[in-house]
């Protein structure tokens, strides 16, 4: 027997649809919603309610409101046929989970590795992206870090265009699938952060304004209305969202989330949705004993999401800021286009490390035209993800390329090093670690032709605005695309993939076992440069990254009083005698100065 | 010689024409703003300047964008003709102050006396203000508080379709005419507060828009399209507001703003458009040497305006409750309507007498179908203003009615008590103070005949939702509807007015002169209530507030060991003897137990 539960505040009746008869459903109208779980149940705003005997997982199902056709469930467990089939009942504790010594990770000293299942592996699996899983241990990964993987339309896709967001996605393996893949990780002692989008749904298949209010056109977001965060109704839209999370973290044992673009979650109410969330969030974590986390995607340069309640937070564990990639990239590059238009100086470079935002709220960005930020007063850098590359910074980019493909291999053993030595949580995109030749495409597999068309139009005519062939611009729609981002790990075994492999092995190494390295206090962090030589010092207590990113031998003052400890070097002709450091064109050095 | 300046950064071509004749404007290229006011005033984001040798204050002059036709200055001190009449220059330094020795008044033993010009007094300016400050200063007011002065369409309204934001009102008697109230308020030792409106313009003769981006429509209020506070060119549209926050506050000597339903400000960067206000307000105050303050009004039960920037809030001295009003109006009236249904209880007055808020996130709103607020926690209840009756309490209702009209004068006393002993700011509309017989009416004067019959219709079609007969609904538009909103001053001699008026005048000389009743601590307020016997009493330390609602004697236990000192009575058959008061029908006393 099920229950079977929907929320449809404007419905004049509702069915639910099982095995190919119509269930009518019942609207509970007790007032109020108390302590009491069957009170909360059946309170009077807008839930409705259906017994199905025969009904049990593996059941198929549907909603119809108002004699329409049939829905999906909002909260679909499984969409086995796409965004637009019926909905499928699991067994959310079936799984004959082995993960029970399993304690969870700490996020401070945390070395994030992001991939997305569809093409992190060739089968493009959850089951498949198992057997890669040593290779990141090997690696000295602490967390893996999955793209979206709800539902979202058709068979490829990024992710951020999810429909159905309880629903592991069909051609990644659906529930089971996902399940064995967290299991997997943490039997291997690997954290598991799930990316989740609470900013918008997709364009197609997304049926929930049938149900109710959950968008509003009071804001609009890029992506068209914004959810209801804060209107009427909104206390079920919310409800919506925390429920989604405490899912994962829950049912599928996830250790932590990331949550998409924040910035374009509008909610002027009180109590922000992620202060509530993260109280929930809080709650379950000591409810299940395990360390769960909140990280915030926010383009803002606010600090708020990682400050705590008391101070006027949301309370989240850390928010990503993309200031340190921009100073570096610009830098490394040159670019100037677009964002990059607001960076490019080694004072930003310095900045960024020293103050992880170089927008702090007097400086006007040409980008925005308008200042934006504050200051991260107060915050440890471990509050702050950073990273040299991710999904949408390949790929947004007209080919998706990657760094590797714009910079020689010197700088990008420097740009992992100050990566890796910086005061931000590092993450990294695979492949990055070997400098992976496959490009991060942008790639879509919309089934509604107009919509396909004008995903493709759009990505033509954003870059024709960069001065872009449209003819050359890969069609997001085409297989190839995405079948041209998959990784070749054959490739790390050869060179110069190898070395660079090495090279992050040893940097992830050094950053665990080095506590001056895990410090949070930003006050510690000291940036010397010299624009005109192009090197650059990072000093974290006793730890110098120095770096010389000049086509030409340097001599770089270090002033240490006796010969320090060469903790790593990327090209074996550096050398320290102390007072500087002699190092070759295009190279890193880490040492340890004596107290 | 006078130069003018006007930010128009999509314009081709900006003139200024004076006396006829139009003098082509510069816009300055300079890159960047330093702290050198020269580069300031020349920066290259949109401003336009010209010097005009025979400008000067009484100077007509518009502004002409790309060939256009002429435009009143965004900024204009002075819209003689009105809103869509040329603008005049003044000097803001011209007035001969008299307040030399005014020191600004302090805001936590506050007494607030809301005023509206033109219906203040029968001739309804500014002038003619002054001639009733002395009935203030004998009742006990220690801050006059001015609805909007800033020029709005035509010669009648209540101020908040504003839309030239410097100019005060020609028909009340233009700058000079403020100069000499605020002058006259300060040499009698009243403070001033200004209400001003940055959440919105009105839509007559707001050219805003055609100057650059004061408007996005990323989100929409109630009026429209939200003020552009954070996007691309809204630094200068944040200037723009904080300018004239900071000119009334030098030029006119006010003494605080009060900002208009801020609730309607939207703001997601990092720094809030009103945190950013306090801190240069701050600023000011320091600059000027007496002390200036910000109050806000907002329907959020959010108490982040009032908490400091560094518990995460902006900052702001006081903002607007509106709970207390609704909980005692829906108990003295029983009325049910619109947003009174999500009030009636005693347990709502208690509430809001102990914690200011009684929707605290907590519980359900029907009005609002979403649950909304949270706790106070922390605030001294003098950061909220309450009332018994504002300009909105009485003129949102069909025929504006007072309180006065709807309960006994026992009943009237009682509210008065419990405003006057309470631990909010109090603030009084005016005539409150003698149960005024005149209505506060919605009034407006639109020269566009469109909107004037979309107001007229608006209002018929709002309280037709109401049950009202449309042809009952006053003509905001109608002169008539003005002046019958004027007070009859000569009524406050005569009963039952001038009964009243003296209660008013004992109720505030005790609160001014009693320490127990300034105290912000609300964990010391409590109050205990029979629902069914309708009693009430509110304890302050020692003080307690003692009130008979029924229309019955009763007899409510006290509890003190000795017989309390009686400090005021609304019906002098009140008596305690120490273990219980007793009471005639609707009436209130105040007694001081002893320690």
């Amino acid at each position: 027997m099920t229950i079977f539960s929907v929320w449809a505040p404007k419905a004049e009746s509702v069915a639910v649809r099982v095995d190919g008869r119509e269930i009518p459903m019942k609207r509970c109208d007790v007032e109020g919603s108390g302590q009491n779980a069957d009170i909360e149940v059946c309170d009077g705003r807008g839930w409705w309610h259906a017994e199905a005997e025969d009904a049990g997982p593996g059941t198929d199902y549907a909603f119809v409101l108002d004699g329409g056709k049939p829905l999906p469930d909002p909260r679909s467990p499984w969409q086995p046929q796409g965004v637009h089939g019926h909905s499928r009942l699991i067994d959310p504790t079936a799984f004959a989970w082995t993960d029970e010594r399993w304690r969870g990770g700490p996020l401070a000293p945390a070395i994030i590795y992001e991939l997305h299942i569809g093409t992190f592996t060739r089968e493009g699996t959850f089951e498949s992206a198992i057997s890669r899983l040593d290779h990141l241990l090997d690696l000295g990964i602490t967390h893996v870090e999955l793209m979206p993987v709800n539902e979202f339309p058709g068979d490829r896709g990024w992710g951020y265009d999810g429909v159905d967001l309880y629903a592991p996605h069909h051609a990644y393996g659906g529930p089971e699938g996902l399940w064995r893949l967290v299991d997997a990780c943490h039997t291997r002692g690997l954290a598991v952060i799930l990316d989740v989008v609470y900013n918008h749904l997709g364009p197609d298949g997304n049926y929930l304004s049938q149900f109710g209010p959950y968008f509003t056109s009071h804001y609009t977001t890029l992506w068209g209305d914004a959810v209801n965060f804060d209107g009427p109704g909104s206390d079920e839209v919310r409800r919506f969202f925390i429920d989604n999370a405490l899912m994962w973290l829950r049912d599928y044992h996830i250790d932590a989330l990331r949550l998409d673009a924040i910035h374009a979650i509008v909610d002027t109410s009180a109590v922000h949705f992620l202060e509530e969330l993260a109280g929930e969030v809080k709650a379950l974590s000591i409810d299940l004993g395990r360390p769960l986390a909140l990280i915030a995607e926010d383009n803002r340069n606010d600090p708020r999401p990682a400050r705590s309640p008391e101070a006027g937070g949301y309370g989240l564990d850390a928010q990503w800021s993309d200031d340190f990639h921009h100073a570096l990239h610009t830098l490394l590059t040159g670019e100037e286009k677009g964002y990059y238009s607001d960076y490019g100086s080694w004072a930003d470079l310095a900045k960024a490390l020293e103050r992880i935002f170089v927008y702090q709220g007097h400086r006007y960005s040409r980008n925005r035209d308008r200042r934006f930020g504050r200051p991260t007063t107060g915050l440890p850098g471990y509050r702050f993800v950073g990273c040299i590359q991710n999904h949408d910074q390949i790929g947004n980019r007209a080919q998706g390329d990657r760094l590797g493909n714009l910079v020689s291999t010197g700088l990008l053993k420097i740009a992992a090093a100050l990566l890796l030595t910086g005061p931000q949580l590092p993450l990294l995109f695979q492949g990055e670690e070997w400098a992976a030749s496959s490009p991060f495409l942008y790639f879509t597999d919309h089934q509604d032709r107009d919509l396909a068309q004008a995903v493709r139009d759009g990505r033509r005519k954003e870059f024709a605005g960069f001065g872009w062939d449209p003819e050359q611009i890969p069609d997001p729609q085409a297989a190839e695309t995405f079948n041209r981002s998959k990784l070749d790990w054959a490739e790390r075994e050869r060179e110069p993939h190898a070395t660079l492999l090495q090279w992050y092995r040893q940097l992830i190494r050094l950053r665990r076992s080095n506590l001056a390295l895990l410090d949070g206090e930003l006050d510690r962090v000291r940036v010397t440069y010299a624009s005109r030589e192009s090197w650059l010092i990072l000093a974290r207590r006793h730890i110098r990254v120095i770096c010389n990113l000049a086509d030409a031998v340097q001599q770089i003052h270090v002033g240490a009083s006796r010969p320090p400890r060469i903790l790593l070097s990327s090209d074996d002709r550096a050398t320290c005698n102390g007072h500087s450091a002699c190092l070759p064109p295009e190279s890193v050095l880490i040492l340890e100065v004596p107290f």
